[in-house]
């Protein structure tokens, strides 16, 4: 059973921003992150599929980058609805977010068959990036460090 | 018609470590991401499926994540395999390594619809450690820059 997040940013983006592979909530074939808030902290929970393999017995690390990846738009989405005022549920949409650079530090092998947790402290580095820093976590076991700087999404995102 | 890597260091790796969800040949829900030597640089091409979005119409970053960190993997094994003097097709398992650090820059919205090819320069910075310095073009477009740092695989991830 894996703890989930009770509201998470994802479900409040607009539908033209919800087709992520990552984390959009429309898009059938992705994993379906979802960040949210706890304390001053943001954390997104993910259960790795069977296939999600490094070599038997460990969690691919490409899935880990793609978790700090879109745990970290969220959170900077998240950061900078609340530092506007904000909370979820107000009706405004949260501020959406595209990764300008990403940094994964693999500390140790990822066991298979453990929730994975990544835990996220947000950081204003300008009034339209931040830097999330996160660590993940397989049960109680520190496996990966990372850090997503996000930018506020430039309208050229918007082919249509 | 995606462009294709004739020779791979991933057809020569072991049976056991040929499951990775990014660039395993056994994996059958995986990418297949498959490296080879072009010259003095390695090369990975990659046409991403339609679920693999960012927002509609470009390539989600996870996805480009993945393919910088196997095509580092990957150019690493080709490299030291090179410098310990053999090439593939000689009967000899290629080294396998893991990522320590994965570092990715996006440069440009990466389009969808359009073949993704990973160009690397390997540097050797450890007797058991290689940089791999890497572009992601989209057609003539170089979308992202990225930076594996890969280490011979310790026997701690042979699980059996």
């Amino acid at each position: 059973m894996v703890e989930t997040v009770k509201k998470a940013v994802q479900d409040y983006y607009p539908d033209d921003f919800s087709w992520c592979y990552g984390c959009g909530r429309l898009n059938e074939h992705g994993h379906h992150f979802r960040t949210g808030w706890n304390g001053e902290k943001t954390e997104t929970m993910y259960a790795p599929r069977p296939e999600h393999t490094a070599v038997p017995g460990f969690v691919y690390g490409g899935l880990i980058a793609s978790l700090v990846d879109c745990h970290g738009t969220g959170s900077a989405s998240l950061a900078l609805h609340r530092k506007n005022g904000h909370e979820l549920d107000e009706g405004l949409e949260p501020p959406r977010f595209v990764t300008a650079s990403l940094h994964v530090d693999y500390l140790k092998p990822t066991p298979e068959g453990t929730a994975l947790k990544a835990i996220g402290t947000p950081e204003e580095i300008h009034p339209k990036k931040w830097a999330i820093h996160t660590e993940v976590y397989a049960g109680d076991t520190l496996c990966a460090k990372g850090k997503v700087v996000a930018a506020v999404m430039p309208d050229t995102f918007l082919k249509n």
